[in-house]
């Protein structure tokens, strides 16, 4: 007799399961997030109203939800028990019902993308019970992609590489950064992408701050340009920063330039399995620090990706967590010279067995574009 | 002497202020989410960063927010005391002494969209204080748009106009839900907006569950076209819902189709200052309910938007908040017939000084498409 094939959804609810008993936890609280799409296969939105998936530590599950939302459950590959509310009842009477027939919720560990809105008002409804950030216990789930889940994040990978081929085979000098970032946007939903990120388009001063966004500034010829951006094919992100220069660069670009490149390289060279990721940034960092720049690096190494732009594991000082084969993070070491310009090349890398694999293939030598 | 002009954001903190103290509350906290960018004019996305500004019952104002984040800072209307984290440190230890600095914490709202895991860490670290949701207080702010802000709704709501007059303009018949979705996405980029919804193309009996989004289905004569999307113009939401048909409609989809246009065109009609939010909704759902199909109106009939795609008020059976001029909303009706097919009309409404202007301007007659 063949067993029937456990979906992947499944697994997740029993790793979670398994994890919050491990924990001396009785319930998990998540609402559209993420995480939620993680454990259900819906994606959703948080809005404002009150929807969540309640996991217990025995493995059965909950959903709290909108009632004319209802059918969107029928074909989820785990069908959690449904408390539906309507329009004009309060949602918390169905989470308490919920909550008494999964059994003890003495300890619950919340979601961490949870809107303080319904925190707030669980904590009301279940005043007996303790709340604990339920991040760690997810992200040991997630860290560790699957076969399915790289496919999707190698699809997106090259999406973002061919939007920067066709972003630097334009002219964009005399362009706004914001109509360099519409065009990187239409070519990246072009190549596939379901969502966009915000996306930054910082043009000379502009690229030395590391989270400006974009604005009405026009680019010049001498100007290097921070291009960073990103967005989801089938919910997994892209992310990837490349540093073109709009005309012929100075030495000086070209001597940053050549050190943020080779510690992104050295950096990429010291993942394998069981390097912590600490050691990681510190590659980065050294290498930067050696060449004279160590006070303009102002951010971690990199960040973990997957269903969130920015999840663990984060490449930082202090996090002394090995990395494994499947975790996929961005390697993006930067210099930002305040009031003249930054350099930031950024790729996203695969754990492999012996090493790691980019999924971006995106030239890291310096692009004149005109 | 000329009394320098008062930012909106300035404005805007003090009426927080006002609000904290008449409600006998010391402190708003919020992070990243349309209350952010209401209150500094910066824009950001929930991260696992911490970031919060914080406003006082005295109208002082601080962020926390991470030390390479500062320099956005710096050209904002209103500028906040600020409490810079590295990498490396606990954002947890400037917020304590932000909160210090500010004076009594005793009494904290919270802005209803921060992240469930940053509540969690703020609890620990004020743990003599008590939270409550900020929601109200920063409804009562925001629903009433100013003119400036109008003029930015009425923007976005022509592009939305547009994307839809474009898409009923090319076959969509043989096309998948999913390809139609993107023709709209690509216009609405084209057409100027800098972030969109998630939208929905629910063809046939899809579009009889209201919160369907959309898949590979292939799109074929007979089908109704439930298509609601919407997006950013620099930060302001549109938002609209139309639903047209493949080739010739049957008559019991003509009938549906008139019930549900002349509810949605019944509940403007009665949208006045003073009237409440329940009234308009009564107006559409019982207009509805005398045609026979009350059972299958199965949602609220709109809600507010700005800042949020979803923000007060909402137009539901026990809001008894009569409206004001300058309130926007979505009047959105809708007949959903299970396994069949479903109707959804929705425009976006600002209430006048005498009645009510729609921001959108597409037919609400049936449109059929090829």
């Amino acid at each position: 007799m063949n067993r029937p094939v456990e979906s992947e959804q499944a697994g997740r609810i029993r790793g979670v399961a398994e994890r919050l008993r491990a924990a001396g936890l009785d319930l998990l609280v998540v609402g559209p997030s993420s995480d939620f799409y993680y454990l259900t296969g819906l994606v959703g939105l948080p809005s404002e109203r009150l929807k969540v998936l309640l996991v217990s530590s025995q493995g059965e599950s909950a959903m709290v939800l909108p009632a004319f939302e209802a059918s969107l459950v029928d074909h989820l590959p785990v069908r959690p028990a449904l408390y539906p509310w309507e329009e004009t009842q309060d949602p918390l009477v169905g989470l308490q019902r919920a909550v008494r027939d999964l059994g003890s919720a003495r300890r619950v560990a919340v979601g961490p993308q949870l809107w303080g809105v319904f925190l707030l008002r669980i904590q009301q409804a279940l005043s007996e019970s303790g709340f604990v950030d339920g991040g760690p216990l997810l992200a040991e789930l997630r860290m560790r992609k699957s076969p399915s889940e790289l496919e999707l994040m190698r699809t997106a990978g090259r999406i973002a590489d061919q939007a920067y081929l066709q972003v630097i085979a334009q002219p964009v000098a005399s362009r706004t950064e914001r109509e360099v970032l519409g065009m990187i946007h239409d070519a990246l939903r072009r190549g596939g992408l379901d969502r966009l990120g915000g996306g930054i388009v910082g043009a000379g001063a502009n690229g030395a701050s590391p989270h400006y966004k974009t604005a009405d500034r026009r680019i010049a010829a001498g100007d290097a340009i921070v291009i960073d951006y990103g967005g989801q094919y089938r919910s997994y992100w892209c992310d990837i920063t490349r540093t073109p220069h709009a005309g012929p660069p100075s030495d000086e670009f070209r001597r940053v330039y050549r050190i943020v490149q080779e510690a992104q390289q050295a950096a990429f060279e010291s993942v394998r399995p069981g390097v912590t990721c600490e050691s990681i940034d510190r590659v980065a960092r050294d290498y930067i620090t050696r060449h004279g720049f160590g006070e303009h690096f102002l951010h971690r190494t990199g960040h973990g990706i997957g269903l969130d732009g920015h999840e663990e594991p984060y490449l930082v000082a202090g996090n002394a967590l090995p990395v494994e084969e499947g975790m996929t993070f961005s390697i993006e070491p930067g210099i930002y010279l305040p009031g003249r310009f930054g350099v930031r090349i950024e790729d996203i890398v695969v754990v492999t067995r012996n090493g790691a694999d980019r999924l971006n293939s995106s030239t890291r030598d310096i692009a004149i574009v005109s």
